[in-house]
């Protein structure tokens, strides 16, 4: 079993880290309150007896590595401590934390293991301010060359690899030092699924293709009050008519396709002026990679119509492209294995969401398991997860992992 | 005849103060770069042997005040420094500078007015940085109390009132402390008819309503890749619909319509995430009140079953509301007059844009002058006048200028 109590504790004590002054949760990669959340998750790893690394990334690492076992491939569980702009306390650092509690309970217990055992919380993993999302883990599995990722510009004008070495995180370690054995991520579903069906465990068996995108409308800047309408060059208004068509783009292509706006900038953004520039971002999602880009090719075909009908200049830029993944199945039968042993009920599922496993899985046998979602609801500060569920994951969690080390 | 050359480079050098860090003229009212306009407009309303005040609102004032006619009405010449986000140098400047040029041609002819002229350089027309527009003016004429316009709260963050103590132009006068005898202001045209009609002078005989709201939809923040399309509460998409829908909104209601929504903002404003917030400003004008009244009506009613069938909470706050205004009839004439006395052609015409004449035509005869916008562009860098057509403009007004204080 393990330490719910501090599982929990520790949880409530992270998610208070990096709050803003209305108290929204804000803790954006490689910010200061991402600082501030790193030093506190790596306080609690060195007080674990794990030996504590970074690597060029900013991926920060707790490694058990008892001395009869240290020449195996470890074991690797991880996930991220990076949240979006009002976000909740669950999302990335359940998995982090649970992974925590999993090591320290089979210490406690005297376990031993026959692998190292190696956590991991991946760099920006929401790609809410450096895109693309799942950063950290893309570069650790080679999709991404580290410079490339290090040189990336956020929303807000910042440069991850300056910011990681301005709090102190910018490592020496070569991302994809240690190439794992397995890896195992334990996650809140963060949609509706198994709050609806009433059921504890999801054993994850896929994840949907992402696709995001930054669509810029450039027109003129004139006055709202002399300019008659038949006379303007409104990127505003082609930006509105873009986003409005997003839900029929979605349904044109399927029941399981979505699409969002999530993002928009207007110049120069005044009242009594027709905008001169609307610039936002489109996420695109489907389980079905041949579907997802017809959707997109359909997207592009609408966009550059539109343009061209508003005398409009366009451009897009393509922020993050992930195929869909099957994850291990293997894995996924222990999973079931261990919620059936403990007596909780579950099912196999897709993930809406990207998650840090997407991208391992390209070096290392992968999956993951999902805890219900109170309303279905995340990437907002109602995130809820009860304590029970929390609990009960993380030791089906503990379980899956005991197996996997037993080896 | 006014000195055109000096006329040129006040314009030239006041359109120099008051450029960001790109290079773009961004004189919001009450900022740092107003301060320094209204520092460079008031040591040359001082230079010219004006007497130069300031009242609450921030109205700055040059007043020419012969002694043998100091008790008589003054005549009014105004128009504002202030310039939108990336705006052009003539919008308003024009009119001020023009104005000065005006008193100090009379001085140098040594013209003995019947009459003061008081020239002043309005608060805050543009509404760039405060809502309403046209403010300083309005509050001039009674129209708004000074005390809730100084409480103005602008789009970041700032009050009025504090800006204008912080740069050292909150003065005593009460606003109104003069009624005027008479009241001229000459502007750029900003819209394409005289351009078009191959016209140097407008005569400006009324002016369009102006409509001003604040949209905001609340939904629910959630996760843009687990949320299915029939599950979202989306603030973005109902912003987007309705923007897209300005369009036909205003073609429905006639072809002197206009409707643009220069500002939007989302919250969170991330990528993934499903926006929880969407707030935009909706700019309405028409010639005919009751025509614009029933725009404002549709737009309600549209807002409001977009919101109901979206799930979404709507608030709508008026910013700014003016009924269309009429000159003064003899005004219009004498502008006619001394046009066609220096063989300049003209045309009577509506302006598109709010103007501080509308409200001083609350208090007082008032008419315009208006001149061509090369391409009908303003609100915008491209914002261009021939200097020809600049100096035909004040020569014209000096004319009207003379004939008023003659008598
Ligand atoms: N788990 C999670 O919210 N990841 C963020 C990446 C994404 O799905 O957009
Ligand atoms: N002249 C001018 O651009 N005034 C700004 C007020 C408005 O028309 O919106």
């Amino acid at each position: 079993q393990v330490d719910g109590e501090r599982l929990l504790g520790r949880l409530k004590a992270l998610g208070e880290v990096g709050r803003d002054a209305e108290g929204r949760l804000v803790r954006l990669a490689a910010t200061d309150a991402d600082k501030a959340g790193r030093d506190l998750t790596a306080a609690w790893l060195a007080e674990a007896g794990l030996e504590v690394m970074v690597d060029r990334i900013g991926n920060l690492f707790g490694l058990w590595r008892p001395s009869g076992c240290a020449e195996q491939a470890a074991l690797m569980l991880g996930s991220h401590i990076d949240t979006v702009r009002d976000g909740g306390i669950y999302d990335g650092a359940y998995g982090v934390l649970a992974g925590l509690e999993v090591i320290q309970s089979l210490m406690a217990a005297g376990f031993a293991p026959a692998r190292p055992i190696m956590l991991v919380a991946f760099t920006n993993e929401e790609g809410a301010r450096y895109a693309p999302d799942m950063m950290g883990s893309l570069v650790y599995a080679g999709g991404l060359a580290v410079d490339e990722a290090l040189a990336a510009r956020g929303e807000d004008g910042t440069v991850l690899g300056a910011e990681l070495a301005r709090i102190g995180y910018a490592g020496a370690l070569e991302p994809g030092f240690v190439r794992p054995h397995a890896y195992v991520e334990l996650h809140i579903e963060q949609g509706p699924v198994l709050e609806r069906e009433g059921l504890p465990i999801g054993v994850v068996e896929s994840l949907q293709g992402i696709s995001w995108r930054r669509v810029t409308f450039t027109g003129r800047a004139n006055h709202a009050g002399t300019t008659p309408m038949a006379m303007r060059r409104d990127a505003g208004h082609a930006a509105a008519v873009a986003i409005a068509h997003l839900r029929e783009l979605a349904a044109a292509s399927g029941p399981a396709t979505v699409a969002t706006a999530g993002t928009l900038r207007l110049e120069p953004n005044v009242i009594n002026v027709v905008p001169r520039l609307a610039s936002f971002t489109v996420d695109l999602r489907d389980p079905d990679d041949a579907r997802l880009a017809a959707a997109e090719a359909a997207l592009e075909a609408f966009l550059a119509d539109l343009a061209e009908r508003e005398g409009l200049s366009l451009t897009v830029e393509v922020l993050a492209r992930f195929e869909p993944v099957v994850f291990d199945e293997a894995i996924c039968q222990r999973i079931e294995r261990a919620a059936e042993a403990r007596g909780l009920a579950f099912r196999r599922m897709t993930s809406g969401a990207g998650h840090d496993a997407q991208m391992i899985a390209r070096i290392s046998p992968a999956a993951m398991i999902f805890v219900p979602s109170q309303g279905g609801i995340s990437h907002n500060p109602r995130e809820h997860t009860e304590p029970e569920q929390l609990v009960a994951g993380a030791n089906v969690f503990l379980d899956v992992v005991a197996g996997l080390v037993s080896e």
